[in-house]
């Protein structure tokens, strides 16, 4: 029988392992599903795959689950951060959503020079997180981290990680794809290479910012096409071009 | 001069041509955006490319604009329809505004056996096509058409247009890249070609659906990666391989 509820659970998952639910667990599985004891629910906790579970105590505010059966294994995502600089609620939102549909491991809003958003509630931005990867099939979840400094964030970058950078200044149609994905060779290299994707903030980087970035040696500038795209575009667009070309598209 | 504003306006452009404006375009310049006599402000129509116009008279319900200098030519995104199944409004527009940043030339709503939406509001989204087309620096306006039937559409398809259909039923790693787009040789002889990309509703396609498009001869079947995507992810994802491919991106 097919689960027709997937759910994210914060528990071990695992043969005969029995899962409490908590009050809202409950709430929407009994009240708002209206499963009861019998049924059948997916379930998958970021690090134990995904598992078939029953129904065997179903009440208003509690009940529990217990798993008969893995039915996926744990799939890694590969090692990519998006780096975004955070724009209004709803398009943040939609971002954080993608990034995680998308299979980025980590999603890390940035401050910039010219990001408006001062603060962002990572609470709010890894329950997206979580929605998505019930809705996408996924076995992991992407992980929200709290906002940083971009320049912070770069002095103190991991030395093995390459950063590709989303540069709406280099939008001509021929620099689309660069250098490092036209070679086999230059792919090879990179493909086993942890990585990160920056995407700009609606006004832009500024000049110094720029600068910075391009004199970086990890950090490889790409344009997006002939168009001018808008931050959470251009975040599904960078994500499709790096999983088709580095990534698990390939 | 920088022009602040950039705007679709429905009427012919060229050296000297003076353009009329509606009261909720004066409102909108001299209201909204609080521009004077004397203003620049980037005008394009999708077929004259984009014209520096200054503000010639400004009242509070009208106003008029000269046309001084062709700033870009018309640039024709490529020969591209999106077919969707519209879902839920917000991701409906979102996808109509996707599809226009990302260059396809034409969107398309269309009902599927498993549609929800049986109406659409034609004249709302091309509303956000304009705004799109505003925002993203092009030059030319997208076309939204009417909803149309899936099944009448194909029974009705142009004899040398291709279609790209995006198949979460094959969503396997191994079949994101389809032969078609694998060597110099395919890829060569499409790249003329118009396409259309159909992006399948959020319940997926019916059975009889699938087994008709798996049968067209023009129909290609594409997997979008090995996790599920959400309609409006999906459009921007296949938008985004296609233009790399044999769009505007290569």
């Amino acid at each position: 029988m097919q689960a027709k509820v997937r759910l994210y659970i914060d528990h071990p998952l695992g043969e005969g392992q029995t899962v409490p639910l908590s009050r809202d667990q409950a709430h929407y599985l009994f009240g708002v599903m209206r499963l009861g004891e019998g049924a059948q629910v997916a379930l998958f906790n970021g690090r134990d795959g995904e598992w078939r579970a029953e129904v065997v105590e179903a009440g208003k505010k509690a009940g529990t689950l217990e798993c008969r059966e893995r039915t996926r294994p744990l799939q890694m995502p590969p090692d990519l951060w998006l780096l975004f600089a955070p724009i209004k609620k709803q398009r943040t939102d939609f971002i954080v959503e993608k990034a995680a549909e998308m299979g980025a491991a980590c999603i890390c809003p940035v401050q910039t020079d010219f990001t408006n958003s001062e603060r962002v509630r990572t609470d709010r931005l890894q329950a997206h997180a979580v929605e998505a990867a019930e809705q996408c099939g996924g076995t992991y979840v992407s992980e929200v981290t709290d906002m940083q400094k971009l320049d912070r964030l770069l002095a103190d970058w991991p030395e093995d990680r390459q950063l590709m950078f989303c540069d709406e200044a280099l939008a001509e149609p021929s620099s689309v794809l660069p250098s490092l994905f036209a070679g086999e060779k230059g792919r090879e290299d990179r493909r086993d290479a942890p990585w990160a994707i920056l995407i700009g903030p609606e006004g832009g980087f500024s000049e110094p910012e720029r600068d910075r970035l391009r004199g970086l040696s990890f950090a490889h500038p790409v344009s997006l096409g002939p168009r001018i795209l808008r931050a959470d575009t251009a975040a599904v667009a960078a994500l499709t071009l790096w999983q088709l070309t580095l990534g698990d598209w390939r």
